[in-house]
């Protein structure tokens, strides 16, 4: 019998090629579930539902089993892991993608067996058909909160399926391009009030440097990202982000708008460190209290 | 003798016609100089220096009456006002210049009779060899803080002499693609540190909806923009921004970074105001405690 998990992510696990003006690396171990449970660990006990491939690395299994990670329904599957290959140049707020093996990804069908289901889900960027199954897997009401992310890829060609997520989520947590791409709409606060009217009654956008806008049914919480001089690479940044706010909400268990906006700023410092270095190499090497220094800092940073 | 006034600007004050998503209008009453001092003037009594031409409308001139600015330095040449001709689309984050007739600005020639000087100056963007007559006119050491502004034209045609200005302000306030451009630095801490080697020990820079970085010494403030759901047209928020700040400034007499910091988000709030409607119509319906009230606002919604 395993320990409880309060919080639960269903996502991919990839190893990735990334090109950025400061490096190119091969072999980096990636995908949002991965990103995702290993900040969110810092916090919480977290559950990744994922596959992989044969080929998948013992190394990158270590590096999730030093953490709380339950890797129970992390199954290995026949064939290949989900490889990315991706490059970032200029400002680089978003990555050209320039290959996608989806591999053993075409076969995940989450099956999700707890003893005691988690009280908190993420669904990460996936198919929103796997999603979709993953919420009907689940007591709506044995859940306080469930946040899901997407892409433009799915909102372009899956928008009917995505709408029925939407229905289902707490929290829907989208980009600022995607956020304008799924409402037609150029002014944020107004794309996140559109959004609302989808379903989710909480709009977390993202605007890589710019920071975050949070919409909680009426009230706005807007701030800055931390500032940071040098980003070697912004993979795993937006899944960092989810996993530092789920995370710290599943550990206060507090959906209040005061703790929440908490948690915003918490996703916003654990991202601030993942762009840092390629992967996960940054946030491998800091603990809680990096976090919760930062976060100080990040305080005075933008209190007037 | 007229009364003193601690703040000057010198700039343009011209007559626009604007074209955004949400409507089209000509003869507007604008120019860097004309926003400025008329938000300034919530703060403090501010000397306006600039030139128009004799088609100035009576009307126009009343606008400024209305309000604690001294008018005297503000002088009637033969032929017409400078006039500029813009259009928003998309984010509205940048406006395409359709016509620039320059007309008596190619006649200005700034010459500063005052009593006793202003200990705050700001120079809007104008020809930085007008912005350079100036500084030659003011003595250092009588002025506390001295600010300008400048441009992309500028940037790219008059290097050497707004390097110039550089070294004799304190403060630089420009927005983000000018930064960039100015540094060939795309990350904004970088470039912001990149600007204060050149000179100005402060860097103000602006990012329309997503809000200002300030480089204070070896501090950093960042902060969102208010959010403004309709934003009907941008001409002059930048200007205004500068306005509020200074004003502030002015008012207060403290340029520490806590009160820096608060300047800051006065010019933001100023900002919000002014592009919530066409040239000057917003903020000609407001008054110093919409601003404060507005201000406290801007404190809930980012503070965590």
């Amino acid at each position: 019998m395993s320990e409880h998990s309060p919080l639960a992510v269903v996502g991919t696990v990839a190893i990735d090629a990334i090109e950025t003006p400061y490096g190119k690396k091969d072999q980096v171990f990636g995908g949002s579930a991965a990103y995702f449970s290993y900040v969110a660990s810092f916090f919480t006990r977290v559950a990744l539902v994922a596959v992989v491939g044969q080929d998948f690395p013992l190394e990158y299994r270590r590096i999730l089993e030093e953490r709380p990670i339950d890797l129970s329904h992390l199954h290995t599957l026949e064939g290949k892991t989900f490889a990315w290959k991706g490059k970032y140049t200029g400002d680089m707020n978003m990555a050209q993608t320039l290959a996608t093996d989806l591999n053993t990804l075409l076969d995940f069908n989450p099956e999700l067996h707890f003893e005691k289901h988690p009280e908190f889900l993420f669904l990460a960027n996936i198919d929103p058909n796997l999603q979709l199954k993953v919420l009907d897997q689940v007591h709506r009401e044995n859940l306080k909160y469930v946040a899901c992310d997407t892409m433009n890829f799915w909102i372009q060609t899956r928008l009917e399926d995505l709408h029925k997520v939407f229905k289902r989520v707490d929290c829907l947590i989208l980009n600022d391009g995607e956020a304008r791409m799924l409402t037609e709409e150029s002014n944020l606060i107004k794309a996140a009030r559109a959004i609302a009217k989808m379903g989710p009654k909480h709009v977390l956008i993202k605007k890589g440097e710019h920071g975050a806008l949070f919409l909680y049914g009426h009230e706005i919480f807007s701030l800055p990202a931390y500032p940071i001089d040098k980003v070697s690479d912004p993979t795993g940044a937006g899944d960092t982000f989810a996993g530092g706010f789920m995370g710290y909400l599943a550990l206060t268990g507090d959906t209040s708008f005061t703790n929440m906006k908490k948690a915003v700023a918490m996703g916003t410092i654990v991202a601030s460190f993942t762009v840092q270095d390629f992967g996960l190499d940054a946030v491998r090497k800091i603990t809680r209290a990096d976090l919760d220094e930062r976060l100080k800092h990040f305080q005075q940073i933008c209190s007037f």
